[in-house]
C-alpha cells in the first residue's frame, strides 16, 4: 500500500506500518490514506533523536538559529499551494481558508526570526559593591507539541518555530485526522537548513501522547485541543514534573449592542460563526443581542446573508466552508441542533439537510444553522458544538449579557459590537475572557502578542506564542558575579547577605 | 492559656483554640506558645474574605496599591527589632541573621512599589488596517502562599507584596513551627492601609494546605519547602486547575579551582555553609575541590576558621549561628553525619557534641561539622541535610566537578571560585542549575531579578518574585479593537482572518 | 536685609548678596524677599561640587541610591504644607492647586524608587561562538536643570530625582520668580541622606544659564520654559556638545464633538482653562466646537459655570485660582484680550477688571475671560497667552478642527470630547501633538509614562521623566566579551568580523 | 560619457549631469566614473518625494512594512557578489572584507524585520479611576542619512532599513567617493516592494548636505563621519530644530595585560589594525602594553605576523587589505608616520614604500606600519590616522593604561586582553568609552544591540541601530483616555489633577 503517512525522525521519513489508521477525505467521505500509529518505541526513538541533537543546537548562536527561520519563511511561502491542498484534502477547509490559516502560521515564523531581541536577558551592574547579576534564558531541552485536527498547519506553527529558535529540540504529535501537513512542514524545515534531529514528527494516538507525557527526557508539553483532554494533559504532564500549557475548548459570545453597525455585525458574524464549518476554538457561536429590536434586526440580516452561503468541497474557492472532520462529529453536531430544538429553541435556518452534488453525497457536510431563543440552561448553550451553528440569546441589558459570559465555564474569546467607547472599555475590563474583540469577532492575537484563554479554556501560566511562548520554552538562569582582588579581604558573613 | 497564636482573617485576629500545636523556642527546647491549627472551615472563611475583597481591590488604581507598599516598607523598617526577635524566638537564628533575612524581604516590598512600571502591557497600533491591539495583565483573584519555617519573614515577603500589588487578594499559610512573624506582618500591612480581607493568614498543617489546594476559588499557589512536598503541591494544585510554582530542596555545590582566592573561599564558605545552622535552601553544603592540593589548603583554612565559630542562642549577636528547628531534625542531621562516617568519609571537624552553657543544654544545637572524602554514592551526598555540615568532594578536573553537579537531582544554586574569566563563563553556561555564583557562595538573586532552581528544585514555569513573580500573579488579557465607520462596508470573511 | 534667598552648594546654603533681585508676593504685589543672582564663579563652584561628588555617587549601588528616594518621598509628604505655602507665597497659586502640583512631583520620586528595574541593560549570550554582549546604562556625570516659575516644585521633581537615582550629580537653576521651593527641596534631599555635592541649587538669570550651557563639565541640560528660550537652550547646549531636552510653549486645543457629554465638557474645561490662572503649559486655552449648536450650548454652560469662580489669594482654599506671576505678565495677558477684541472676537465674559478686596488691590489678578468667534488669523490665537483666557473657535467638521490643530506651530497637548470610539481613535492617531486626551482635558502623562510635546513644543529626542527620562540621563555602554582558551588558536581575521 | 552615477528619486534613477565629480578606482588610481553632485533643487525634489510618500507609508501596518524587509534580506543575499564588487571597485577593500561589511549590514535588515515587536508601546489600565493611558511610537516623517566612504553598504544599512520599517521615508546622501552601492541598494529595495518615494538617494557634497540640514521638512539626521563634520552636522541640524545623531572619529586603544593570550593578541590585532587599510572608525590603532616584557613579546609577534600580510587590489581574495581611498588621504597618513618618526618614535615596520605590481603602481597603497615608543604628546597619537598604522605605547600598570584612554578626546571603542575576570570587569566599568571589548579587538555591537561612542566620538542621545535607533526614528505620543458615563457627573477641578 503506497499511501502510508509515516513519521519524521532524525531527518528521515520512517514508514512504520505495524499499526495504521484510516485518513479520510471529508469532502467525499472516502478513505484515501493510512497513517502510521506510533508505538512507545517509535516515540522514544524520536525523543532520543531530539535529545541527541540538543547540545549542538543549544550552542548554535541565536542569530544562526534565527536564519533557519528566515529561510523557512521563504520556503513556506513558496509552497503555499501544496500546503493548502494537503490541508484541504484531509481537513476539508476551503483553499482560501487554508491560505488564511497558513498565513497566520507563517506570521509565527516571522516572529521567531526576531529571537535575538526577545531572548535578551536583564543585566544589572552593582547589585552590590562590585557585584553584577544577569539573567540568561536557556532552552529546556526536548519539548513536545500535541496539536488538533482543526488547524493542522497553524497550531504546530504556533509552537515549534518558537521552541526551536529558542534552542530547544522538538517532537510534534499532530492530529491523526490530518497528519500529512505536519510531515511536509518538517521536510521544509530540513530544507531550510535545520540539523537533523532538532525537529521530529510522530503520528499516533493515545500511546504516543502518553509516552510524551511520561518520558523523563521531555521537558515541556504544549497542547491544543478539547478541555477534557487538556485537563488530562496538564495534570499528567505536571505530575511528571514537566511544565505544560494546555489550551482547551471555548464558547465564544458576541454582545450586539443597540448602537452596533448592523451591516458589520452581520457580515463579520457570518464568517466568524460558519467559517471553517465552525471548527475553530475562536469561532463565534453565540450572539447575545441586547434588546429584542436588536435581535430581530440582526436575525433578519443574518438570515438574509445565509442565503448566499455555499458549502462544498475544499478545492472550489467559491465555497464558503466545507465538511466537518468525521461522520461521528457530524452526528454530534446534529444532536446539538436536535437538543436545542427539543429544549424549546427556534431553528431559524436549518442546515441539517444540505443540498450537495452527488459526488459529495457521502461527505461529512452540514449546512449553516441559525437558532434563536437559546437559553443558558440548554445543552447546546452549555457545551462546545464545534460546527456551523450560530445561536442567539436575547437579553435586556449589556450587564445581563456580560454576566452570562462570565458565568460560562469557558473564557477563550469574546466580542462586543458597539460604537460607544465607554461600553467597549467596561466590557473589555470586566469580561472574564482572555481574548477580547471590540467590533472584531475573531480576536486572535497577532503573532507578536500571545494567545490564551481563561477559565476552562486554558491550563497553565503562559499563553501560546509571542513573548509568553518564548518564556514558556526557556528556563531562567541568574548569574551573580564578583571577582576577587588581592587587596580585598572579606570577613566571614554569617547573616543572610543583602548585597545592598 | 494566653500564648495562643491565631489566624488573621478579614482584618481581625481569630483566636481559634479547637486544635493547637506546640511552638518551641529551639534555643531552650521549651514550648512557649501554642499555634491554632486551622480546620477546613477556618481556611474557607479566609478564602471567602479574600474573595469578597477582590473586586474593590482589583479596581483600585495600581498607584494607590503601590502606595500601600511604600507605607509598608516604612513600617517594616520601624519594626525591625520586633520582627527579628519574633524570628529568633521561634526559629532560633541569631538576630543579625534575622535582620539580613528581613532586609531581603523588605527589598521585595521595595520592588512591589514599582508595580506601575512592571504591570505595563504592550500596545500595538495598526496590527491590521485601523485595528489596534494591546495586552492587560489582570490579577488572578485569590492567591495562596504556603511557606517554610526557615525564612518565616523573607519567603512570605517574596510572595504577598507582589501578589497584592498586582491586584490579587492573598491567603498565607506560614510554617506552624514559627508562625508569629506571619501574623505580625499581616498586622503591619493593615496598619499600612491595606483594606481588610486583602491579606489573610491561616496557621495550620495538612488540612489547611489541602483546603487551599482544592478550593475552586483559589486561583494560584506559591510554595517553598522540601521537594517531596513541592511535588505533592504542584501535582495537586495543577490537577485542580490552578497555576502553581513549587520550590523544593537543594544540594548546592561550590567548585573551588586551583586559582581561587583561598582567603575568600574560606571566609565566604564558613558563612555559606554554617550560617543559619545550614537551614537555607541556598546553603552551600558541598565544596568540590579541583586537585588535592587545593583540597588540602582549603580544608586547612576552613578548619582553622571553624575554631572561631560560636554557636548559641539567637539573642546574642556574637554568636554565628543558632540551633536547629526541632529535636527531630537535629537527630536527622546527626544521622547524616553518622552515615557519612560509616560510608568511609573523614569527619575533620565534628560538631555532634557542641559545648553549650547549661541554660541551652536542651536546645536543638549542633556544632559546625566538616567532612572530607565524600563521594557521590554516599547518602549524605545524595540527600539534602539542612544542617551545619560542609562536605568536601575531591576531583581532578573542573569538568569532573561540573559533571558531578549536573548529575545531581537538584539544581538550585551553585558557585565557582576562580579568577579565570573563561572558567567562570564555561561553568555558568553549562551548569544545570538555576542560580549561579561566580565567587559568590549564596547567589540569591536580588529582588529585581527572580529566584528559581532547576530540576527537582522547582516545579513550574515562572520563578519567585521579580518579573517572573509579577507574570505568575497576573493573567494576560489581549484586546483587539476596530471601530466601525459609516463609510466602510466590509464583505463577509470566511477565511481565517490574517489582519495583515 | 534678612530675607535673602541664596544657593545650595555642596550641602550648604550660600548667602551671596553681591547681586540680588526682588521676589514678589503676587497676591499683594509687594516685594517680600530678595534672591541672590549667581555669578559665573558661583555657578562654577556648584558645578565643581557636583563634579567632585560624581565618582563616589556613581559607584554607589543603585539600590542604595533608590533608598534615598524612598526616604525623600516620606519627607516630601511630611512637609507638604510648608512646600505648598512656599509655592503660594511666591507663585500665587491656591494651596489646593499647589498640593496637586506637589503630588505630581512626588509621583516622580516614587518612580525614581524603581531605578533597579528601569536601569537594567540587555544581556545576550552567544552573539557569536562563546561571545557574550551586554549593555550597561551609565550616568553622564554633572547634569543641569533649568526650570520655570509656573511649577516651582513639580518641574524640578520631574528632573533631579531621576537624574540622581541614575547616578548623576545635579545643578538646578530654578526660576528667580519663585526660588524658595528649590532650596527647600534641596535641604529635604540632604535630610534624606543624599551625600553633599550630589544636588546643588543656584539661583540666577542669564549669566547662570549661560555658564551651565557652556561649562564643559556639564554633560546634559534639561529645560522647561517658553519656546524662544527653549530654542536658545537647545542650540547652545548642543553646539557645546551636550545632550539637551528643551520643552517650550503650547497652545492646547480641545475639540468638542456634538455627541460630547456637555456637563463633563463644561466642568472639566473650567478647571483646565482657568486653573493656576492659565499659567500651565498644558492649560487648555482653545475650545474648538464642531457645529454652532455645540458651540452655543457649550458657551452657555461655561458662562454659567464661570459665575461661580472665585479669584483671590493663595492662602484661601475656597478660591479657584490666584494672581498672575508679575505685573508685566498681567499687562501682556490683557493685551491679548484687547487684541482679540480689536480683531473682531466677542468677549463673552470679561475678566479684565476683577473685583477684589482692598488688601489684594495691588496683586496681579485677572478674572477668567471667555472669548467667542476666535479665528486662526488672530494674534491671540497664534501665540501662547499663559493667562485665564479661554478662546472658542467654531468649525463645521471634526476634520476642520483636526487640521486647525495640525497647522498650529505648537504640539504639546490636546483633547477630544466625544463618546464615539471611532472619532477618538482617528483623532488620537492623526493629531500631530505629543500628549492626547480623550475626554481628558489635561492629559499630562503619569510619572511612569513620559512627558513631551511635538513640533515647537519640544526640542530633543527624549521626553521628560519615565523611561525616556532615564534614557536621557544615562549613556549606553556595550560590552562584548570572549575569553581565550589555551586550546583555541584563531587565525587572523582581516575581514569585517560578523560574529554570527 | 556613460559612466554617470545619478540619484534615485521617487523610484527613478535621475541622471543629472550639471555638476559631476570624479570617482576613482583606488587600486589603480584611475578615474572610471563620474558622480552627479546634487544641487539644492535636486535634494529638495528628493525631500518632496519622501514627504509625499509619507502619509501612505506611515499608515501601512507595521507587519506589511516588515515584510518588505524580509524580502529585502533575500535580495541582498542573492546580490552579494554584485554589491561586494561595487564596494571593491570604488572603495578598494578586498572582496572578503566587503562581504563581511555587507553581512553586518544585512543583520540590520534582519533586525528591522522584528519591528512589530520593538515598536510596541506601553499600556497602563487605570492610571486613575477608569482612566487608561498608552504610548504609541509614531514615525517622524522625512529622515536623512549622511554616510561615509569607508562602509558604503553597512553604514547606510544601519540607518534606512530601521527608519523605513518604523514608518519614515528617507533621503540618503552617501559618500561621493563610492556612490554606486547606495544606488544599487535603493534599486533592490524597490524590487523588494517598497513604494516609490519612501527611499531616495541623492549624491553630492556640501550643498546637498546643507540642504538636508536646513530643509524644514527633514525631521531628523543620522550622520557618520569625522568629528569636525559631526560637530557641524549636529549643531546645524539641532539649531534647525531637528533631532540628530552624529557619529565622529575615534582612537581605539587595546590594553595588553601581562596575562594575555599572546597568540590571540597578535592574530586579532593584525586584523583589527590593518584590516580595510585601517579605514574603520573601530580600527584598533593603539596597543598599550603593560610592562616592557609584554611590549617586547607583543611587538616581536606582530612583526613576525606582518611579514605574511599581502596588500593589493580588491579583487584578489588572497590579499589582506587594499589601498587607501584617495591620493590625498594617502599623503596624510604618510605625514602621520613621518611626524611620529620626527617626534622620536621607532618605526618597527615601515609600510611607506609598499611593493606592488606595475598595474597597481598608481593605486593609493600604503603598507602596514608598526610604530613603537609612541607617547601621548605625539601628533600621531592625538589624532585619528585612518590608515594601516599600529602604534605601541608602553606603560607600567593597567591603571596608567586606563587613565591614558580616559584622557583621550575620543571614546568610541576599546579592548582589554586578559584572562583575569577582575581586571576585565574593572576596565569595562571604568573606561570612558562606549563600546568595550574583552579580548575582542573590534567590539562592534551586533545589530540587536546599538552602536555609539562617547565623548567626541558621538553627538546625540541615542546610538545607531537596535533599540536606540528605533527610538531615534520615532516620536512618542501618549494618549490618556476616559469615557463619560451618563451616571457620572464630576465637579470642576481647579487643582493640578493627580489621576491617582
Amino acid at each position: 500500500m503506497t499511501n502510508i503517512i509515516g513519521h519524521f525522525i532524525n531527518g528521515k521519513i520512517i514508514e512504520d506500518t505495524a499499526h495504521t489508521q484510516d485518513v479520510y477525505n471529508p469532502s467525499t467521505g472516502r478513505v484515501e490514506k493510512q497513517v502510521s500509529m506510533a508505538s512507545r518505541a517509535t516515540v522514544e526513538e524520536a525523543v532520543a533523536a531530539a535529545q541527541a541533537a540538543f547540545p549542538a543546537w543549544r550552542n548554535t548562536p541565536v542569530m544562526k538559529r534565527a536564519r533557519v527561520m528566515f529561510r523557512y519563511k521563504e520556503l513556506l511561502e513558496q509552497n503555499r499551494d501544496t500546503i493548502c491542498r494537503l490541508i484541504g484534502a484531509e481537513h476539508g477547509k476551503i483553499l482560501h481558508d487554508a491560505a488564511g490559516e497558513l498565513q497566520r502560521g507563517i506570521e509565527n515564523v516571522e516572529y521567531a526570526c526576531g529571537a535575538p531581541e526577545f531572548l535578551k536577558g536583564d543585566y544589572s551592574k552593582n547589585v552590590g559593591p562590585d557585584i553584577d547579576s544577569w539573567s540568561d534564558f536557556q532552552p529546556l531541552g526536548v519539548v513536545a507539541g500535541i496539536t488538533p485536527f482543526n488547524f493542522p498547519a497553524m497550531v504546530p506553527l504556533w509552537m515549534f518555530p518558537l521552541a526551536i529558535v529558542c534552542g530547544n529540540t522538538f517532537v510534534l504529535k499532530p492530529s491523526e485526522r490530518d497528519p500529512s501537513v505536519g510531515l511536509f512542514l518538517a521536510q521544509l524545515l530540513q530544507e531550510a537548513g535545520l540539523p537533523d534531529g532538532v525537529f521530529n514528527v510522530v503520528n499516533g494516538g493515545k500511546e504516543a501522547v502518553d509516552t510524551l507525557l511520561t518520558d523523563a527526557r521531555v521537558q515541556a508539553v504544549s497542547f491544543v485541543g478539547s478541555t477534557p483532554i487538556a485537563q488530562y494533559i496538564y495534570s499528567t504532564a505536571t505530575a511528571n514534573g514537566k511544565r505544560c500549557q494546555a489550551l482547551g475548548g471555548a464558547k465564544n459570545h458576541a454582545i450586539v449592542m443597540p448602537d452596533a453597525d448592523l451591516d458589520n455585525v452581520v457580515n463579520s458574524l457570518l464568517g466568524a460563526a460558519f467559517g471553517s464549518c465552525g471548527e475553530r476554538c475562536m469561532a463565534l457561536s453565540v450572539a447575545v443581542a441586547v434588546g429584542d429590536e436588536t435581535a430581530d434586526r440582526m436575525i433578519a440580516g443574518i438570515k438574509e446573508g445565509m442565503k448566499t452561503l455555499k458549502v462544498g468541497a475544499y478545492s472550489d474557492n467559491a465555497n464558503h466552508f466545507g465538511p466537518l472532520i468525521t461522520a461521528e462529529h457530524k452526528a454530534k453536531v446534529e444532536s446539538y441542533i436536535n437538543s436545542a430544538e427539543e429544549q424549546g429553541a427556534t431553528i431559524v435556518v436549518d442546515g441539517r439537510k444540505p443540498d450537495l452534488p452527488a459526488e459529495y453525497a457521502d461527505g461529512f457536510f452540514l449546512g449553516a444553522t441559525l437558532i434563536d431563543g437559546v437559553t443558558p440552561d440548554m445543552k447546546s448553550y452549555q457545551e462546545e458544538i464545534f460546527g456551523p451553528v450560530l445561536q442567539v440569546v436575547r437579553v435586556k441589558t449589556m450587564q445581563e449579557a456580560l454576566d452570562l459570559i462570565n458565568r460560562h465555564i469557558y473564557g477563550n474569546g469574546t466580542c462586543i459590537y458597539t460604537r460607544d467607547g465607554e461600553a467597549a472599555r467596561y466590557f473589555a475590563d470586566n469580561v472574564q475572557v482572555g481574548m477580547v474583540g471590540i467590533n472584531i469577532p475573531l480576536p486572535v492575537p497577532v503573532a507578536y502578542h500571545s494567545f490564551g484563554g481563561w477559565k476552562q479554556s486554558m491550563f497553565g501560566d503562559l499563553g501560546a506564542y509571542g513573548r509568553d511562548g518564548a518564556r514558556f520554552y526557556t528556563r531562567r538562569k541568574t548569574v551573580t558575579q564578583r571577582w576577587p582582588t588581592s587587596e580585598v579581604r572579606e570577613g566571614a558573613v554569617f547573616s543572610m547577605p543583602t548585597l545592598g
